[in-house]
């Protein structure tokens, strides 16, 4: 993965550093499609400033970090939604970890259950498999507090499910995008990570050539 | 997974329980399907004493642990050969790691990688995939020194892939068990571990249902 950024602002190269670092945490560095990175994986910045805009005000900084961040989280987007047999991308936030390195462990386990990710391809709201992959992720974590909504319907709320209608909700991750958001209600770590669904047509790209 | 071993020796139950812990580590600790643990993953022993076979003296302990470490690893084995959609079991033995677990990081690397996965499902013996688990384990690496052997096949050493009948390794792949070698050459620690392939059936058993 080499992703390559191109800006005519007229911006600091320590400036630049900064705030690539930040876009990239909030984006590259939360994607997954199978989790088997690479040596390559590279994403890098060029400001050539020819616009003669420069970037050193409190105000273009925040609109220039904005703006990259957006970017980045685009790309991040692009990249999964691009995995091999991807059909979607899955958006998982995690909110209420005990803080924010907790909820990305427990983020990336639930995004690199094959078992959740086949859920997603089936369009099943499995609370069970992103509640028990939550569970497995080797940080605090209590069923008994935890609240899971998938696109916004609450499926899931402290230790139990919750009666939903299951074909509507079923419908309605038959879509683009799909929010799995799971609140662990113990202190205010948060992630938000991006990632897709796992389909026979991976099997198909990655198991049917010979290299 | 529920395991349950039964015994008409006559073992004291500390005993047991320090052999059971043994066996455990070289087997189910060590198998892994998809990754997604459960909070009810259980292997049990009960002893009778039925038999008024004592097992109490040294030759007779290693006797009894030597039996109970391969009907654990056969347990092993038939979990992994009954994953969903599984084809063929996969033996990761990874030798020369820093320590036994910078070895099991390594082992569990490859095992929970779907791109060695589906190449194990394909019979293609793709060096790469499973070098570059190795060295996005997160532990001490160095592909410069690494060997790699495939069903006792020499695929890689030394930083590079070594010319191969490709062929006819990977005719020699397509069987009940394949057997993956890694010697990292850093030090003496070592594992085994088992998995299975990733197909399409996978996906089919996981994400055609409802629950």
């Amino acid at each position: 993965m080499l992703a390559y950024v191109t800006t005519d602002a007229d911006v600091s190269s320590s400036l630049l550093s900064k705030m690539l670092a930040s876009a990239v945490s909030k984006s590259l560095n939360v994607c997954v499609v199978d989790d088997h990175t690479s040596t390559n994986d590279t994403m890098a910045i060029l400001a050539s400033g020819a616009s003669g805009v420069k970037v050193d005000s409190i105000q273009s900084k925040k609109k220039f970090l904005d703006a990259l961040t957006d970017l980045s989280i685009s790309l991040a987007k692009q990249i999964v939604s691009d995995g091999e047999g991807a059909t979607k991308v899955v958006i998982i936030r995690v909110t209420g970890a005990t803080n924010d390195l907790a909820a990305e462990r427990i983020a990336r386990a639930i995004a690199n259950s094959n078992l959740v990710k086949c859920a997603m391809h089936g369009n099943d709201p499995n609370w069970g498999r992103i509640v028990s992959a939550a569970g497995l992720a080797g940080v605090d974590f209590n069923p008994d507090r935890a609240m899971l909504k998938l696109q916004d319907t609450t499926v899931f709320r402290a230790g139990r499910p919750l009666p939903i209608d299951a074909a509507k909700v079923s419908t309605s991750m038959n879509a683009k995008e799909v929010d799995v958001h799971l609140d662990c209600k113990l202190g205010s770590g948060e992630t938000i990570l991006y990632t897709c669904d796992l389909s026979r047509e991976y099997i198909r790209i990655n198991a049917d050539y010979t290299t």
